[in-house]
């Protein structure tokens, strides 16, 4: 029951209130196969990187069980590299620099090993791209999971409502949410963003948790109240990959799991932004993440018995 | 077991995308009166009103078990009325009129027949004001509940932390824990300002639910996912009122009867926002508010079992 990433693996720099950073490892694939590594040893990635990309990087992914053989390495040419500063609230980022290098001419290749694929997750990257791997897969995963973002519903969005069709969940934020469907209720987005294609659909709200949409039913996840949030980059991938890699741990795509997913997805990303990059995904142990998630258990939880409240 | 409530009783007139209304019943002690009305028949109003506020309003408000005795008519004066319009985001208002008429010398009397309180609901006026009416109180409340907003942290800080200090639960919204606190972290913030008085803290986020604190225990509150929010005007009194309310019928003030409160708050609120004013509120039944407790069960119910997640 093999889990596939897509997605860019890449150099970021960033800034926070906190503190800031040189070239950190970073990309969409790396969060998911690293938080995903805490489900399922058999996550296999497919990405580009150049050949500035140090060894020790694939070597440590490998060491959590990520296999990195799909990930190509492009003579002569460099990494994708990112740059941003976010802002005191934490909710709002500029983009500093965004340095494309391989990524400009990325033609996924999907191993022969990676074609049992069961669970696919779509890390943001170009809808042609996405599209692209869904056909070069002999079978259709059991699931698709889809993230994208703003940047390709402003210069793709045609190609992006053609992968849309195709997918089974997709995972966005609420501003995206609400460009992508031109409605500024979240429920009435759902609805007509369902519409598109994906059966399901979870809205990220940051600090504020998560929504996951199926026809007429609706489940939040919370997000954790934290101290501090000392580096957002990545806790979208970071619950993805969480979030998919629950669902090909338990091998049940049923809502009802789904729901168990996201709390672990959520989970996961509320770790992640407690340091820099992929720091703390590095170092996480299952006793930590248990703890965590009888923290989301004793936050959301309360006994109301219907029969003998009014 | 009574409860007690001051607060204004009003006037609004309200304009939103949907719509807009001419004068039309408001005020907080209104909304919490209204709202607590569904768990106890015995919420007694302090407040003050013009004479040109309608008998019928009053006897509206008496229909549904609100003992109006403690409201002030003033003879040849007016009430206190407030005029705003709401964006299309439905979290931003301007403030288009606001005339304090009674309101400018409210002297509050507590008749004897309120003496037995035992439940104290300080909707929200000026601190000095709220101070005034414990004081007058023979005997301190088994608990009570504190309203306020950024007005008064701009203009009476001082008084408000005066008031601050004799209060079990306050009730504020998260830029106004900000700013109370001088944190941006809400958890931060939480321990800030219970070390000013409060022994439990009630955070509401609006369309993102509320945080209850209470030493470091966090519960969180989610708002229900509406397709529209028609009104606003008011949903943090009816959430107030819904809280304390079913705190006094229950007769228990522990942590976990408080999570049901807040539960109890959310879910009355989200009716309030549905139409103008009280509307919504005015005319409403034990099996809806059954049924919307349910949504809020359905909305964050998730079975993880932790010895065998991970």
């Amino acid at each position: 029951m093999s889990l596939l990433a897509i997605g860019t693996v890449a150099f970021d720099a960033i800034e926070t209130p906190f503190g800031k950073t040189d070239k950190i490892l970073g990309g969409a694939a790396t969060f998911i196969g690293l938080a995903a590594s805490n489900y399922t040893k058999k996550t296999n990635i497919v990405s580009v990187v150049g050949e500035d990309f140090p060894q020790a990087h694939l070597d440590m992914m490998a060491s959590h069980g990520v296999n990195t053989n799909g990930i190509q390495i492009k003579k002569g040419e460099k990494t994708f590299f990112w740059s941003g500063k976010y802002h005191n609230d934490m909710n709002t980022r500029d983009t500093l620099d965004t340095q494309l290098n391989v990524l400009e001419n990325f033609d996924p290749v999907i191993p022969e090993e990676y074609q049992d694929c069961e669970f696919l997750m779509l890390g943001n990257l170009a809808p042609a791209i996405q599209k692209m791997v869904i056909e070069r897969l002999h079978k259709r995963p059991k699931l698709i999971v889809m993230d994208t973002m703003n940047f390709w519903m402003d210069i793709a969005m045609d190609e992006l409502k053609e992968t849309l069709k195709l997918v089974d969940v997709l995972s966005i934020n609420d501003e995206e949410a609400r460009q992508l469907s031109e409605e500024y209720s979240l429920v009435k987005a759902a609805q007509k963003i369902m519409a598109m294609g994906p059966k399901y659909l979870v809205i990220k709200k940051g600090e504020h948790g998560a929504l996951l949409f199926h026809k007429n039913d609706v489940f939040f996840a919370p997000a954790l109240p934290l101290e501090e949030v000392f580096d957002p980059t990545g806790a979208g991938d970071t619950f993805a990959g969480g979030f998919i890699g629950y669902l090909a741990q338990t091998k049940d795509i049923s809502f009802e799991n789904m729901k168990r997913a996201l709390i672990h997805g959520s989970a996961l990303a509320s770790f992640s932004v407690e340091k820099f990059g992929t720091e703390r995904l590095v170092n996480l142990t299952d006793k930590e993440i248990e703890e965590r998630l009888q923290q989301f258990v004793d936050l959301v939880q309360f006994d109301i018995v219907l029969e003998n409240t009014i």
